[in-house]
């Protein structure tokens, strides 16, 4: 589909907005679950547009249309959308409940699907009107019944259990755990949206959309112990007895809303204002309710694993360690084979032999989002993901950056490497090896429990600030366990997050740098939070994958930071040398030296070359 | 005073309540000015309760009473409150506002007088009491005024002319500047109630308390660069020329909130509801104004220090330097030579010590704040201030930790060192060499301008996690001009702080460690924010005191680490050793000796002690 497209549906929303009265409609990218990955036919944004970042928002109006999309997307917005149809706007710099309070005119009844928009954006988009003498209008509807012709149906994936054993806890315990909780906050009811919480909180597994294995579903949980599921009953198999579902009330998703409005008068419901939908408040208030807006009592119990999802996140790991390991070290003889040939290895291909390296692991279901393989200049592109007129071909000149990750029965990988398969320049070698020094640093710190993520994030960009540089996306995220691999609460970020670590959290650690045009690199392990003495944690990494050394000025690193290096690189040859294909052997040997042999074997190498020069 | 007498006082107050309707009072421990320091008449809390610390709150009710503190005071309050009198409770674990909402009775009426309590904080209180049914009842009085026989009267200190020329920025300059910003924030007028902002944007310094040189007032300042100021005239001298007042109205502070009701009607005022009263927040309403509360402009135009308040924190630090050695190597002679004699030295001896050493510098002209001067297990109460009943003697088995600063024509100064003036013992060097290097991580970090001082926070404490030690306060503050040693908005917190450092700002770095019971050691250095190479930051030090160093294992010392001490103690022996008495000199020579040295002198001294036993 061309930009040109696009008119006729643009044409189509404003017949509608026409008839409908309203002099505009806010079209926000995601569903009523704010998910990252959302189904066909919730892409309401890209049908109108064009535009397929996973964040977005845009304004029709009568006679103009703004898109408003993030830092990340500045470049594909304007590959992708008609600069004719749509004027782009930065999401956060000029966001658009500032934008409204400049430009609406007084009068203009602006709708939103309040489904779409979280409540606590809607206050913001709604103040911005509200200050230009404007309105914004809830709508009853979705507009795109009325202007998508063809429309794909709600993905009907199939709903498979995730036995109790693998998740250390019974669906009917956790259920206890929570409704207690929500005695002792004093709430009712908790009103739940979050897919992953649904899936976490009834020990089940989705398969709406790619990558992301939740249900779209919704829930109610009452601080009696009363749960009421909204899911499409074609999702789960012809045998209940499969799941653990004794005591649930099976409704249609259609229900959720009406449900609520019954069960929540004179009740308190606790919702989560930074993701539930604007419509689930106002159910809640129209209908005598009370609103409690904290962080859902699973999105925090969630994160704390239990020692059967600990044990299985090591163990995937492991599976993952061995198809990465041997993938990289089929990259590393590839490269340099095909380089120059008619048929070099490219970005696609090697993506494509990743996933092939992975599908033969146990347990290994589906990536656990869109692989990252990015050679030369699209590796500075931090959210690249490679397409057929992007495909570049990986050569000995500039890293190649690889951040992947695999959806596997018993837990979520996500890591990343960065390979240089010939001589770096010396401006590589600064920042590489700073980013190194960044992620040692974060990585081997010891810590009070209940650290907060935002305490801890500069350690992985000191050494960077040292050479003057800098990375402008966080630190690290929180993980699922077969869930999503982007997990709330927990974030290593520069801005606050109030959410502390304890021991049982996983999360990333990815610091990176980027040259735009030119190239980029960053190094990400999962790790797990574990008790080190009396109130104090560490990080355990998860992840066995040797650290490509090739940009390390080794000279530059401290006794702490090779002891560091050679005791991982240590326990990745131990877990990993029986277990990898001979063919990975010799690489997974080299690339696990100790720093002393490496810094020998270069020694060596220059030696060598002097002599032979 | 003993605490029975404060009987009578809670008698005569219950008995005020009973007449005006009213179930309960609460009595916040500040003043209008949200002051740190408080005038006498101003000390309502203490002269109820007995309580002496610098922040807390009680609530009166008819038959009971409670007063808050927070940890710090948890000791303190139960030696000068009378428990038969008032349950003491903790600030922030158990705050009023959750207590309002469990234990207040519906119907009930509390009092408060709004011009003490900010705004943000009363409306915690009041959804606390309307959560119980009950009311927050705004007083039109104060009710001390009826019950407090004797009261001082408000202070009315002299007010100095801050020169221009000392200041970098006329105070017609100022206005224009803020003014100018009122504009382009879309506000009408600028409501300003903290003295420090007041003193700052007029060129003056007051004197209405001990240590914090701020003129008690209030300021409305338009848009239009209209400024009337609400101070006491008696506190300026007769000359108004002295003074730059030009197209300043003077008038009563009296009349402060009768003014801010004529003018705010239709315009938007622009306060700090962090500082400004409650009192300020509802004249605006009921006078038909609006609000944007938002950080005081002057908060910030205030922590950019301009070129010539920057030469003047260099300079006064040097005459501080001067003192402060001169002091610590008197101390450091007469400890030993006094222990165990007859009169031993003691804190408060120290304390008036060190005061005399500073009145002989150029410019001093008060401590900045109460010295804390703390031996043995004094030390490890960080507020604490030495009383004849709690003066210890200082000796050689234990730290001794001096905490002060000085006032200043042109600065404010506050550092701490900590000296050990015997053997240590291992766990005092384990921890005080932990305390050194997170001072050395934290001090030498190369920041981007605009990073908050949450993001940094840890470097000062990642060498106490590592030994399984932390402490329980912040890292750093900002400090004034002149002004107050405690200055907003910036911080070095675990909490956010979402002011981005920028080149000019002030800031202290102290971490530290206490052990209760046993003893407590800091060190605190005042430091600058300097550009550093294109977007990125650094700290120079303005502290010119050696770092005592015989608690510190100098063999965990890192080469970057040393390289950093001896750099600090040689540019303090260049600034120094000319100017200092020569009775200090020999002191200041053997504490700026190089690390290599140290070293040296200590493996010399522990073979002499070999061969010697």
């Amino acid at each position: 589909m061309t930009t040109n497209d696009r008119a006729p549906v643009l044409a189509a929303l404003r017949g509608w907005l026409a008839a409908s009265g309203l002099d505009g409609l806010i079209v926000p990218r995601t569903d009523a679950h704010q998910s990252e990955v959302t189904a066909p036919r919730d892409d309401c944004l890209h049908y109108l547009s064009g535009f397929s970042g996973s964040a977005g928002l845009a304004l029709v109006l009568e006679d103009s249309a703004l898109i408003f999309v993030d830092g990340r997307y500045q470049v594909q917005v304007r590959q992708e959308v008609d600069p004719a149809l749509f004027e782009v706007r930065h999401l956060h710099d000029d966001p658009l409940d500032r934008w409204l309070k400049i430009h609406a005119r007084p009068g203009w009844r602006i709708g939103i699907d309040t489904m779409l928009i979280a409540g606590n954006l809607y206050d913001r988009l709604a103040t911005g009107c509200a200050t230009a003498g404007a309105e914004l209008v809830a709508l009853d509807d979705d507009p795109f019944h009325a202007v998508w012709r063809d429309r794909p149906a709600r993905p009907l994936g199939a709903i498979r259990a995730m036995p109790p054993q693998a998740a250390g806890e019974t669906a009917a315990n956790k259920r206890v755990r929570i409704s207690e909780g929500l005695r002792e906050r004093g709430a009712g009811l908790l009103v739940e949206t979050l897919p992953d919480n649904i899936a976490w909180l009834l020990n089940v597994r989705g398969s709406d959309v790619p990558m992301n294995p939740v249900p779209h579903s919704f829930l109610l949980l009452g601080a009696d112990n009363r749960l009421e599921w909204f899911v499409d009953r074609r999702k789960l198999g012809n045998d209940l007895d499969a799941y653990e579902l004794a005591d649930v009330t099976l409704s249609p998703p259609e229900q959720f809303l009406g449900r609520l409005a019954e069960t929540v008068s004179g009740r308190t419901a606790l919702i989560d204002a930074d993701f539930a939908p604007q419509a689930v408040r106002a159910c809640v208030l129209g209908a005598g309710g009370r609103l409690a807006a904290q962080t859902s009592p699973i999105t925090l119990a969630k994160a704390a694993k239990t020692p059967a999802e600990l044990q299985g996140y090591r163990d995937c790991h492991l599976e993952d360690g061995i198809a990465v390991v041997e993938f990289l070290a089929w990259v590393a003889t590839e490269v340099p084979a095909r380089q120059g040939t008619a048929k070099p290895l490219t970005e696609l291909e090697v993506e494509a032999r990743l996933l092939a390296f992975r599908q033969e692991r146990a347990g290994f279901i589906e990536p656990s989002f869109r692989t990252i393989s990015a050679a030369g200049a699209n590796a500075a592109m931090c959210h690249y993901a490679a397409r057929p007129e992007t495909d570049a071909a990986i050569d000995t000149a500039t890293p190649y950056l690889v951040d992947s990750g695999g959806q596997y029965l018993n837990g979520t990988t996500d890591l990343t490497r960065t390979l240089m398969l010939g001589a770096p320049s010396a401006e590589m070698r600064l920042a590489y090896t700073a980013v190194l020094k960044g992620f040692l640093s974060l990585l081997s710190v010891r810590f009070p429990v209940g650290t907060q993520g935002h305490q801890l994030d500069a350690f992985a960009r000191r050494a960077l600030w040292e050479a003057g540089l800098d990375y402008d996306h966080g630190t690290g995220h929180g993980v699922g366990h077969n869930l999503l691999v982007h997990e709330y609460p927990h974030r290593f970020d520069r801005k606050p997050n109030l959410h502390g670590l304890v021991p049982g959290n996983i999360m990333t650690v990815e610091p990176g740098y980027y040259k735009e045009g030119a190239f980029g690199m960053r190094i990400e392990n999962q790790v797990e939070v574990i008790a080190d003495g009396d109130g104090f944690c560490r990080f355990a990494s998860l992840t066995l994958v040797p650290i490509d050394l090739a940009m390390v000025d080794l000279d530059t690193l401290s006794p702490a930071e090779c002891a560091f290096l050679d005791s991982y690189h240590a326990l990745v040859r131990a877990q990993l040398k029986t277990r990898v294909g001979i063919g990975a052997l010799p690489w997974l040997l080299s690339q696990t030296q100790s720093i002393d042999e490496q810094r020998r074997l270069r020694r060596g190498v220059h030696h060598g070359e002097i002599s032979g020069g």
